[in-house]
């Protein structure tokens, strides 16, 4: 078992940064899965040496379980402080508490024993910014002050919001989701979850929603949560030193950052099952579990809504659903899909002329006249003033007797005995139809806000624009079906239908999806009708194109991202993509034992390869190993500084001995230390979806070629992405290179 | 692009059964995958020729769906009629419905008139057997002939189940999941998920139930729902040609199973996902909660508890819980993980002890024997006499004002003017001490003799029983905690977390085992006591012993299982564990060019592998391809039979074009046609810890150890396993060679 020596030297790492990976690379899942064995092993062999040692490897076992406590903490926490600034900011922007300036409306009215339950948000603490400088509440000058100053707060809102992403945290913009699904993957983009990105982001995220922007908290919420993930991972070397692992809690980090933006423990597993991560074993599902179970449960106990339940729309529904219903839940699913489609297609085209035009350099402009336009069109209407999810929330509810929503004003008739619980049979009152085309109006204007707005340089989520924008769309069938019959339709499980609709048309999401909206409402019984939708929606989507927004922003920005669910289908080998191509110069191969140091360096200056195949000799091409090209370089560095006798005509082994020479030769240089002895290898026959396969299963980053034992050539993940793309008549340069 | 010739043969299939697998042989998954997008091509490029085949390709890309409808509907139906017939024949055990034979007791009363609401189960039309025989209802000889017919009852109906099983279909016998679990991670067991076990297992899965054995009917559902699922998988040649497609069905249909079991559509899939797949793409997941639903809302419809909720034992509890009460909740993880240690060792000793002494040879006399006793004690007994799910029902039930039974019986004292919501605070009555001892009684027969009873020759299934038997604990917990304070705790609430740990300590499973509780039980507030309670109670049983029950008994069997929960880390290369080993003959290899067809057949019959490399020369060692034992006997035999001038010393070529050899010499035998040219190779130096990886990932059935280009050795997937046990120290020859 000799000169089983690589993964040994992994763990002695003989010179600093060997084993590391450069920026905007991808890691060898394989190499740091073997790293983390390795590590394991170690611990294991120690722990019975001495108690310390023991309880050492104990504390080890443990750090994951510990790592995913912090972090469902940190994101409960987080999530609970953003709730809470955004209501308290939201408000800020129409009026102010008297009694304590950093309650919100509701908060302020609460306390105060002036308020009536009728009468539930008027309070003379709260002042609207009229009211305290004209100390009128009425008439043309007091709303058109308000008008204005909601304005003002919009805009130094977002202001300071892109500002302070641009100065502070670049990376700190955008929904987050599309990077954090590639970091998932295997690509390394540094700084993006690290310490800055998360306190501005969280900042940011606080005022861009406060600033009523169609935008959701719950993508960015995941990066909040990623980043909890990352800042823990570096408190355990077992995470901050091995990046495969270090991806397993960012996995469960996700989880958690899903379970608290929705209060859905199990639909965030889902969600990072399903949507964002890349490898997921079950250890990680279990974990991801329990720190989505934390944080939720952290969040609860924060209690920034107000109410003791978990969920955060908790409905409850008079009227069960009937299986006739499912044709408009089906149809619903359809007008998802179609939204689905047009909000992809019409949000990349935006982001492409962005970046291509001279629009991109003007971020700060471009931010500051999309909240302008979406303030001034948002005041008038009372149902795209208010915060979105305090218009869901009214939206997914069933009118109760007490309800003082607009949507409810159905006409009491006093002569009726009927009791309150039957309200659906009682006819429409005037507000209703002034609520629905106000509702038909905030629908067209946050379809097409919400095009423009998400891919801006400031925190942007997706979820919850989606959910609401598209779900007065029921009304409007409501409207239709309900007036015939006596038994009306609740209108409400139309709202949460339409919502999951047009989310699973945007994001494809199925399963994941449905768990959180029932996790959402509560609503165990309308997961039939959920279920209808989603999948319908999903259909009709994929029929358009195959990819969700996640996906679309990941190609848009040329991510190296190899995703699972595209299934490869063509018919070609492996010796059709491997390079050298047919013309090209031969592969640039190392020898074991008769490569100089001057030829190595060479070899490095001339070509960019991440690394270079060892070969017995050039006449028999037979492969003995792999070489990173950054190892490489570190070891010829360090032998060079430290190792007499190493000079530019020295020989460089690979051999695992080398052979005794003569006095008068240079030193050899001995890496056989340095060398992957297992690469991964194919066959030319091998077909390549065979290849895509394992690219995608063992996360390798390379993959060399040999015909009856011979080194024919090499398949990088970028060949492989390149290819497919090539395969869908896509544009095969988009492919970020690395 | 010449000589890329083995990927359409497979489709061109040259000998009928060519890519076939024998009984008890192990799929190679890339190969089935590979042939499925031959096929998915060919389809594809087909339906541009005409309008008829492009609808077929439209069917071909819906049939997954259609065949997921089927199986949820037939197993949503099939759960249904197994629900009213158990409930039917269990009550029959005890007496029959004068009015109409077929209704069981509370059908039987429910449809009376005679009915009063207090004394729901007591009407004229329902009689016991003494009741109808002797005409008295009370008095010991009634007493007597009742327990007497009892017995009589179930004996006969277990000695009809196992009479069944052993004569039509032997493999319908035990829980099934771990032959499941097996078959799905790529085993061949023919018959197993047959049209006979399907019927033989549905029918004698209700005597089974019905005859009082200590077994659930969950496990067996999802063997009944993989059966249905593989039946349906015959009608589409998609899935019944190919062993890859088939598994995925297979792994949905396992999720309606349990969607059916429990109601659980969402726990389902995760049970499936967590427990028994193996190959678990998104494209299952959706399927899989398809099927899920469908099953589930079948179920519903036919609606046998003749409840409209869709879970089974619905629970809603007055008061939340507390903090504090995590502890108990731990040590019921605590028990609940020790529970099930204990449970799996003495399962699997008794197992042992059946498969390795006399025994074993008298299954219908176990069977006998175990029903005998378990009738005599369960019958004097009011908590074992009943069906299980009657029992759990009550047990997680919250006590109301209105409930009739035993524990219920709390003093309701007449002074008192409190609500009667506000029900704990009153003493107990002398009711619920009768029950307590009652409970505890119970619980330890049941704890004994569920261990005698998994894994007898009739269907068994486990989660109902540990779910059952061992939550009565908790009464006992709740009875010290509950006396001293007025603030009594839901003793409902601790059956349910008692069932989750016990459940879990036997199963291991987490996430599926708190979705399924959790939809059960309709309880989302539960979900962290839940929680703890699972994790708790893995945690303790992982401490003893890392397998869970299925695996024990996959083990005991002795299937090719690779698990992908065990962690390989031991500091192996492939080079220790590939054979040849020194010392041993060299390795069957055949050469391109210079075997004779003699030759060949003399391999055949002196060794038993399952396949040959194919090798440039003996001299030179460098690989070619790999070619499969039955493909090449079908060739041979195939050549013999039809192709002229093919004699014994023909010289076997498996190279592009076969020389141009003078007439005298017999005709060549071209086998290009059966060599598979991308064989997977590995080299000496990789660490098993990678190999493991690659064999679970890919589902390889073996994989070439080359060394330089030289070809060394081989590993199969009987030698990873048979390493992984020697590392674990365990009986390296319990695996079934294949």
């Amino acid at each position: 078992m000799n000169g089983s020596g690589n993964l040994m030297d992994f763990l002695d790492e003989p010179f600093p940064d060997v084993g590391t990976y450069e920026d905007f690379h991808t890691i060898d899942w394989l190499r740091e899965k073997s790293r983390d064995t390795d590590r394991h092993r170690k611990i294991t062999s120690k722990s019975k040496e001495s108690i310390w040692e023991f309880v050492k490897s104990l504390l080890d076992a443990w750090s994951g379980w510990v790592v995913m406590l912090l972090i469902g903490l940190l994101s409960g926490t987080l999530a609970g402080v953003i709730d809470l600034a955004v209501d308290w900011m939201t408000d800020l922007k129409e009026g102010v508490c008297l009694s304590a300036f950093w309650y919100s409306h509701e908060q302020c009215c609460w306390t105060s024993n002036e308020t009536t339950f009728d009468n539930r948000d008027k309070c003379p603490q709260w002042q609207t910014w009229s009211e305290l400088m004209t100390g009128h509440t009425q008439g043309a000058g007091g709303y058109l002050l308000n008008y204005f100053l909601y304005i003002v707060w919009a805009l130094f809102f977002s202001f300071l919001a892109v500002s302070l992403v641009r100065v502070f945290a670049p990376y700190a913009c955008g929904s987050g989701i599309p990077e954090i699904k590639t970091i998932l993957s295997g690509f390394i983009i540094r700084g993006y979850l690290g310490k800055w990105t998360l306190l501005i982001k969280t900042v940011t995220l606080v005022l861009a929603v406060s600033s009523g922007l169609s935008l959701g908290k719950e993508g960015p919420l995941v990066h909040v949560a990623c980043c909890c993930g990352n800042l823990f991972c570096s408190l355990f070397s077992k995470y901050s030193k091995n990046e495969g692992k270090r991806r397993e809690v960012l996995s469960a980090a996700a989880a958690a950052g899903v379970s608290v933006a929705f209060g859905a423990p199990i639909g965030g597993v889902l969600f990072s099952l399903e949507e964002v991560s890349y490898y997921f074993p079950l250890k990680t599902l279990w974990r991801s579990f329990f720190a989505a179970l934390v944080a939720a449960f952290t969040l609860r106990s924060i209690n920034p809504f107000g109410n003791s339940r978990l969920v955060l729309f908790y409905v409850e529904y008079h009227t069960p659903w009937y299986m006739a219903e499912l044709v408009p839940f089906i149809l619903l699913g359809v007008f998802g899909g179609l939204w689905g489609t047009l909000f992809i297609r019409g949000n990349i085209a935006w982001c492409r002329r962005r970046k291509t035009t001279q629009l991109g350099k003007y971020p700060v402009l471009e931010v500051i006249v999309v909240t302008g336009i979406t303030a001034i069109l948002a005041f008038p209407n009372p149902y795209t003033r208010r915060s979105t999810s305090e218009l869901i929330s009214e939206l997914f509810n069933d009118c109760g007797a007490l309800e003082s929503s607009q949507l409810c004003d159905y006409v009491n008739d006093p002569n009726m005995t009927r009791p309150l619980d039957d309200i659906p049979d009682r006819p429409a009152g005037p507000g209703v139809y002034t609520a629905l085309w106000q509702l038909a109006l905030a629908l067209i204007f946050k379809i097409i806000i919400t095009i423009f707005t998400f891919g801006m340089k400031i925190p942007s989520g997706l979820f919850i624009p989606s959910m609401m924008a598209y779900h007065h769309h029921d009304w409007i069938i409501f409207k239709n079906w309900c007036r015939p019959g006596a038994d009306c339709v609740t209108p409400g499980l139309y709202a949460m239908v339409g919502a999951a609709a047009c989310l699973g048309g945007v994001t494809r999401m199925t399963v994941s999806l449905v768990v959180i909206m029932f996790e959402l409402t509560g609503g165990l019984e309308y997961i039939v009708p959920l279920m209808a939708a989603a999948v319908t929606s999903k259909w009709v989507a994929d029929a358009f194109g195959k990819e969700g927004i996640y996906e679309a922003h990941i190609q848009l920005n040329g991510y190296p991202f190899l995703d699972v669910k595209d299934e490869f289908t063509h018919r070609t080998l492996a010796t059709d993509v491997m390079r050298p191509r047919r013309g090209e110069p031969p592969l640039a191969v190392l020898t074991q034992d008769s490569t100089t140091v001057e030829d190595v360096e060479a070899l490095i200056k001339e070509t960019d390869y991440n690394g270079f195949p060892v070969v017995v000799s050039r006449e028999s091409e037979r492969l003995i190993g792999f070489v990173q090209r950054r190892d490489l370089i570190l070891a010829i560095k360090n032998a060079r500084q430290k190792q007499d006798g190493v000079v530019s005509n020295s020989v460089v082994y690979f051999t695992e001995d080398a052979p005794q020479l003569p006095a008068s030769n240079p030193q050899p240089l001995k890496l056989r230390r340095i060398l992957n002895l297992s690469p991964f290898t194919v066959t030319d026959h091998t077909p390549m979806e065979t290849v895509v396969d394992i690219f995608r299963k063992l996360g390798l980053r390379q993959c060399l070629v040999t015909r009856s034992g011979r080194l024919l050539g090499i398949i990088t993940k970028k060949d492989v992405l390149r290819h497919m793309a090539q395969m869908m008549n896509q544009d095969p340069e988009s492919i970020m290179f690395n």
